[in-house]
């Protein structure tokens, strides 16, 4: 493009990280994606995966960079401590904790808590995708942030007011390979589409019952055995009744706030969440997650100084 | 005693069997147990096991037996094909399957299907359990049978009308080991008691819920991050989510049938559901589930006329 890099921006998680050279209007001028998340990280070292990236991408040596994601934790490269919600996102991103006895300028941006005695809650990284989701100064919206730990985050007049979390696509996975339902999915059953009449099914089955969706695991077995449900049947039926039952929960716990969601979300996942909460009845306007989380590390860059507002 | 064997009733599950040696008044003169279950047998051979069982309690080559639970299942000895319900449990004693090719007269009680094309579902061994709860000929009874696919079932007038299964006793260990929440609960978390505050505090969160357990599941992870929540504490957690989640599950499920339960169980897990029935307002019988099932295989053979009824 020609135009010189003012900020590298990075997406640092638990498996995989991705790398952008943003310019100083904000503009994209290069990205990189790696397999080197947190779990390779911390056997090579956050600094020595970080500057191959950017070796790679010819960033200069003195690029500042901003980091979200697992890079901040606990067991990451340097913790970024939690911000308690209720929290403005401007502020969350303002407050990148800099790491020190690098020749860069290298923040990271705080996860947030929910230090609630009945709801205690964290995240990491969603604060960034979602500051990138571009919503509107003022109201109350929901946000839908679908994946291993879903999030649903109500935000009220830019600043976020709770959220909680739900292991969808966790307990997706360790059900089908550690349950009794993996006699029932099988080794590698195909992904799920949305026009599956099985997961149409048993996700309005889950959506008609508030959440609830432990009366109905054992089902997708004895359909197997009773009515020879086949194994991507199986793994349909499962994918409906849990983010179905995700849906059903979530629309429970947040009442009449749930009229209009934004979905955050990429891929077959945002197909899926899209048509879930479709047989739910909720309005939904999707906006691409890696689209977000790429912008929300501009918008955080820009919070820190390193762009100009 | 004295007494003289007239049948051999063996309660042969998954992982562990039992054999009891019983008189022609219905009399235990001799109890075995072993951890040769299904898994074992399948590979040493149901008759090798039994006869080495049978022989070790002095039994005659000629006495009869009866067999119930998962060595009638596909994988096991002979398939004793489910039982459809409705279905009066004395007939569902009497259709034992008798093994051919043996010198004895070794038969096999039949599981129960639950043909409803929109709630599946099955059970073996437990049918025999019921038989021996002892439940009055006449009126509707609700009865809980927890494990680690825990069963309720509707019997009205001797007859089981219909049944549940909530994998609650899976959840727990394939969450304890696979999940994010291993983290939380550590390697070998103590056993839950029923005086534990934290497990009496999550089962009256989770009876307050409807069954809805999912949107609770992270919230046990995240207060081992904020709130300092011990190992010990958060498997007490996950246990009373997962009991009180089962038990409002279920009253959803049947209504206004559950103002009071029979529930069929043994030891600690006995203890555990008493306190979490208490909390959720139900008056309770309980009957020994170990009990139950000698009783019930009694009773079986004397429907097959081994026994005098």
């Amino acid at each position: 493009m020609g135009k010189t890099p003012a900020v590298a921006a990075v997406d640092w998680g638990t498996t995989r990280m991705r790398v952008w050279l943003v310019d100083a209007a904000g503009g994209v001028l290069a990205e990189r994606r790696g397999d080197d998340g947190l779990i390779t990280a911390q056997q090579k070292g956050f600094a020595t995966i970080l500057e191959g990236h950017l070796a790679a991408l010819g960033a200069p040596a003195t690029l500042p960079v901003i980091i979200c994601g697992m890079a901040g934790s606990r067991q990451g490269w340097l913790e970024a401590p939690y911000v308690t919600v209720p929290a403005p996102i401007g502020a969350i991103l303002a407050g990148a904790v800099r790491i020190p006895g690098q020749s860069r300028d290298i923040r990271i941006v705080p996860g947030l808590a929910q230090r609630l005695a009945d709801a205690p809650d964290v995240m990491r990284g969603e604060e960034t995708q979602l500051a990138g989701v571009g919503l509107p100064a003022k109201g109350r919206h929901l946000v839908c942030m679908p994946g291993t730990h879903s999030k649903w985050v109500l935000v009220e007049d830019g600043a976020v007011d709770g959220f909680c979390t739900w292991p969808t696509g966790e307990l997706f996975s360790v059900l089908a390979q550690h349950s009794i339902l993996r006699h029932s999915l099988g080794e590698n059953p195909k992904p799920v589409t949305p026009d599956n009449p099985f997961f149409q099914d048993w996700c309005r089955k889950a959506l008609a019952e508030g959440g609830d969706v432990t009366s109905r695991l054992f089902s997708i077995r004895a359909a197997g055995l009773l009515q020879d449900l086949k194994a991507d049947e199986a793994a349909a039926c499962l994918s409906g009744l849990l983010i179905g039952g995700e849906i059903a929960s979530a629309g429970r716990r947040h009442g009449e706030s749930t009229t209009a969601i934004v979905l955050v979300a990429s891929g077959a996942l945002a197909t899926l969440y899209r048509q879930a909460l479709d047989l739910a009845g909720l309005a939904v306007r999707t906006v691409d997650a890696d689209e977000a989380v790429r912008a929300g590390l501009i918008e955080a860059a820009r919070e820190n100084g390193m762009i100009a507002k």
